[in-house]
């Protein structure tokens, strides 16, 4: 159908002004008297509404006097300028034509709702104004991200889903099969036959594409993954989500400080293309969800990241134990309590502390020459703590090795792996952005719930 | 690192000839004499190599005249013309430092290997030119669709993977469960007790989201999914894959054509983005995969395609029934070999067809006037058949209630879906576009097994 959008209209109002126009779209209210009436439509394109004025001269009149909120409508008319109201524009109607009414027990009305009240209906909260701001964010987000990558020559990754290995040994997997679950066939000695399942073995789903987007960086050079992640842990929280979408970006020829001088240029492109493509939805959020979100975002963009070591980060927060439920020690991993209190309180901008001990972080971590601390690199911001983890990885074979030994993880299970260090190995490095920590931060938005369109959590998985 | 890259050479060779410049990559071959010899450089970023000279004046050059295939290097040198030459330029080296060597028994040999070879090292593939062009198109398509629909003003859905209902009443599903498969809680009655699994019921991995999508479409007009899909099918041919991704558009205020008319403009924006972006590749497709594929995609993008009604294509095919291993007959789903009789033979060129029967299809279409066929739309195209498959969408209730009581479908699985239809309903279309597929078309790549970084078919999850 031939529709003008309300945004549209509002970017080239010049242009359409006293002019003809058609638009289609939801009613948000109407406000009837006898020989005309007000319509506030939403059409799905832009923040904004738009008013329509109808008159009794029409045969409908009384039809479109009782429509309910939700309402389906499609309205031909003369674009006017208002300039004694407080919107700039409105429709005056000729034709207001019913698409599809809208049920009297329609539950969205015009009054507030909780956002725990709206969880209950995924289907249809995208309709109010906080989660069409939520939503168009995270689709120009996303955006965003593709955009960044693909300018500097990134190739964009598919990593598996489904995958026959858990990539770091860490992690609680859901699993995935098409044997019967009542009555699996056993082997011989009673476990189960995963030779009669779909793929022929146990396969679960990914909780990162590292490793297999390691494969690509090492024929690429540059190359990103962008695509969902699973975790089956059993944890309640506003920020822990059992499915969700993960970036990462793996590149040859690159060193921790490569890495960490991609993240902040990724993040500052991020917030810069929100900002100037959705700022009536981010003005939103600073009035309505997060006062100082706009504040904090343009000194984000306008500042230099911090630096610290973790070593470093352990002496300036020991001196701070006192604020903590957990008291911090060398060893110990950071809790976000400690992220927000350097990245809120000490530096006041995102932060990126590296080089953790070899302990708390992954095997595939590159060893620093202390022995001790591996080149790893968390990226904290204020308001949420750590939004991005990454490292260098280990590119010698040997050293790789033997702290698989160390760990007693598999060969066998790492052979493509351990072949990128055999064959034209090269020191390189990445990292992961979880997303919907970057919507929560970018929204101000607290419950993951809240910026995932259908989240899976524990004991939830409508729709 | 500060590495110059051999994409940014070819592309701005004037600004660097006869200056200094930096490059990394993997060696593709070496020949070495007594006082010189010649490296040649692939670094990922571009499909074209770079020649490296270097000579016996280097402390190394016994160690280089013996690298292998796939060992990593750093080049500096100087970028001077070669006019006499096949290559354009050349770089005479002042220091080469090599980054990882290459093990004896690399794989990756200078002679050619087969397709289904190379299937066997999915982490080494991708260093192959195949696999260059392959990849390097697969992510320019991923993008060119998100730019096209960004561009259009469209808002990117991330629907869920993991769902607790199946889509279409169709389609094998995997089981996405955390019980324990060996000893899953049993009721009563011995059936699975799936109150105890994670989310607490039955789970599956998803085969659309163009359910969920269309809760979207209600809220923002124009939407798009593009995510992962599955089907667990014991299908062992080149064109299915048990994990693979799909774009999924859904417009609200859109009928049929205007369906249509988006997934032939998505097409040729697809297929021209390509074409400019990676002109290299697509040369390498025409000359090694598949002979006549530029002649095919530049004929597409300046053709209209055309429309047939599908009982019209019976009448076609009907004639030519003596040349069909399955032969049509109205009521009849038509099979690959008469999807490319009618676009390859009588159309040679993409074609929709519409107007299928109602038993065919399935029952979210909307049902036309005739009683008998829906408002279904499939996109034909020459080399592969069915690329894309649409619809406009029953959108009056009591429409689709009947038509999901004849079917058996349940009301209460569907509700929030029939919800759609209480509040608003709006005519609204959409459509479907195998990703891989589409990579196959824009490639002329004949096994699905060859798009996918790591393909997953029955009884192969490797990696």
């Amino acid at each position: 159908m031939k529709l003008t959008t309300v945004r549209e209209i509002y970017k080239n109002r010049e242009q359409y002004m006293n002019q003809e126009v058609t638009v289609g779209g939801w009613v948000r209210s109407v406000r009837g008297s006898k020989a005309f009436g007000f319509i506030v439509l939403h059409d799905g394109t832009y923040f904004e509404t738009l008013q329509i004025v109808y008159h009794d001269t029409m045969e409908n009149f009384a039809e479109i006097s009782k429509l309910n909120v939700g309402a389906a409508i499609i309205v031909k008319g003369t674009l006017v300028p208002t300039p004694e109201a407080k919107q700039p524009f409105e429709i005056q109607a000729e034709e207001v034509q019913v698409e599809g009414a809208s049920a009297p027990d329609y539950p969205l009305q015009k009054k507030r709702h909780t956002l725990e009240y709206l969880r209950t209906m995924t289907h249809l909260r995208p309709r109010t104004n906080t989660f069409q701001a939520v939503f168009r964010v995270r689709s120009l987000c996303a955006y965003a991200i593709h955009k960044f990558f693909q300018e500097r020559g990134f190739v964009y990754v598919h990593t598996p889903l489904i995958t026959g290995s858990d990539c770091e040994g860490a992690g609680e997997m859901f699993q995935v099969t098409t044997l019967d679950m009542k009555n699996p066939p056993l082997n011989e000695d009673g476990t189960v036959d995963y030779s009669k399942d779909f793929f022929g073995k146990e396969t679960n789903l990914t909780v990162s594409g590292q490793l297999n987007g390691e494969t690509y960086a090492q024929a690429f050079r540059n190359i990103y993954t962008f695509g969902p992640t699973f975790r089956a842990e059993n944890s309640n929280t506003t920020r822990h989500a059992a499915e969700f979408w993960m970036i990462e970006p793996e590149c040859a020829f690159a060193d921790l400080n490569d890495n960490m001088d991609l993240a902040e240029a990724m993040l500052k492109y991020v917030i810069r293309y929100v900002l100037e493509n959705a700022p009536e939805e981010m003005n939103f959020f600073n009035s309505f969800i997060d006062k100082g979100l706009l504040d904090r975002l343009n000194h984000v963009v306008n500042s230099e990241f911090g630096h610290v070591t973790y070593t470093e980060a352990i002496e300036l927060l020991e001196k701070n134990n006192d604020k903590f439920d957990y008291k911090v020690f060398w060893g110990c991993d950071l809790q976000t309590e400690h992220e927000r209190y350097l990245t809120e309180q000490i530096f006041k901008k995102p932060v990126f502390v590296t080089d953790y001990p070899k302990e708390i972080k992954a095997f595939y971590m590159k060893l620093n020459d202390d022995g001790k601390t591996v080149a790893a690199m968390d990226c904290l911001v204020p308001g949420i703590g750590e939004i991005i983890g990454g490292s260098q990885r280990e590119d010698d074979y040997e050293k790789l090795k033997s702290r698989m030994d160390e760990l007693g993880l598999k060969a066998e299970d790492y052979q493509f792996y351990m072949d990128l260090r055999k064959y034209g190995s090269t020191r390189h490095s990445g990292y992961g952005l979880g997303f919907e920590r970057c919507v929560m931060y970018l929204t101000g938005m607290g419950n993951i719930r809240d910026v995932i369109p259908f989240p899976r959590t524990v004991n939830n998985c409508d729709l």
